[in-house]
């Protein structure tokens, strides 16, 4: 075989998923958090990071942190680098079609790194049964059963709005942010996630751990 | 610090690339392949993710097999799950404006595995300098200073055209594809690769291995 001879198609010589995975020295998977706005979801995932990565797991964490400025930017953030028309098409804001676009992206980007052996959490809001569900399938059609797991970080609202961390609730309550999920836009609960955190009144460490031991129980790292 | 307080914000301890890079044993980059339809990109890519998988690095390859069908996928294949509209709105094809986004959204991506310490290989013919050049800026802007590494695959437009692996060129020659590369569309070629590959007539295993004594050499790998 060589590269002179045009009608010779290469070989394609691919690293498989279980190749990264022995390297890694465990397998990897989505570990969707979802809930409220102020339930703890980014805080816990953050815990659950830190606790596996010190365990020698290959981790990686998506969240509005890194995803909202890049991959799902707004039409504001793309409009100086891309010119208006660019913008208006790709960029994300809080519309229905916006938020089933987002969690699109973070699905195919969460199943990318789960081939790559990445135990790999997001915390979204992702208050649509139908695009978590979507996310799922499309995780395990493209990798194996048990890729896809689900936690859902149950806080009551109430508390969510207590904390506020970001103001975002009272600004909603003012009328001031229009579908704002919990408020004035609906929060599709889980029917059977794999976790069920009751996460209301617990430290986040407690939480976290809670977390990293169902995954040792199942054999995932 | 207690959940049970909403006054107290509680501390974020977020997983830093540094631990990261020190668990993986070494740093993150992109290594970002571009060049001509049939130049030998994903041939070559494929086979230094093989290389450096054999030496216990921690890679990812991203190319048109994972990205055309998820997170980046046409109008075609959007349709069915998400509708009409949605489909025309997100869905990408070869236009300008979606060949523009096509890089951005895997520039974005790229960082993120960056982050999570991964060598990540990407192989897309990217045929505007501005758009290689947005993701450079990207990617060193959230991470560092040599974090993208560009290759330029250089094989003369008329061996491509002889392998033609997908008959793409003999279409494209018939008029029956606008738009591509190298025929009615402009290939730009990088003025300052990091590395230049001179890939016309040389066996893949020879250029992958000097993509990775390259690497060596840094002290990446």
């Amino acid at each position: 075989m060589s590269a002179e001879d045009p009608k010779v198609v290469w070989h394609q010589h691919s690293v498989q998923r279980t190749s990264r995975e022995q390297l890694a020295g465990h397998r990897g998977c989505v570990v969707w958090f979802t809930g409220l706005s102020g339930s703890g979801k980014s805080t816990i995932a953050n815990l659950v990071d830190l606790q596996l990565n010190q365990r020698g797991v290959h981790t990686f964490l998506l969240d509005g942190d890194n995803i909202r400025h890049g991959l799902c930017a707004s039409a504001n953030l793309l409009e100086p680098t891309h010119g208006s028309d660019f913008a208006k098409r790709f960029g994300l804001g809080f519309g229905p079609a916006d938020r089933e676009e987002n969690i699109r992206r973070i699905g195919s980007v969460a199943q990318l790194f789960v081939s790559a052996a990445v135990v790999t959490l997001t915390a979204f809001v992702s208050p649509y049964r139908i695009d978590r569900q979507r996310v799922r399938e499309w995780v395990e059609l493209h990798g194996q059963q048990g890729d896809f797991i689900e936690v859902f970080v149950d806080t009551p609202l109430e508390v969510c709005e207590s904390r506020d961390p970001k103001g975002l609730y009272k600004l909603a309550r003012q009328g001031k942010i229009a579908s704002f999920t919990g408020i004035s836009d609906p929060y599709e609960a889980p029917e059977h996630p794999e976790i069920h955190l009751h996460a209301g009144h617990r430290p986040g460490d407690e939480l976290a751990s809670e977390v990293v031991q169902w995954l040792v129980q199942q054999g995932i790292v």
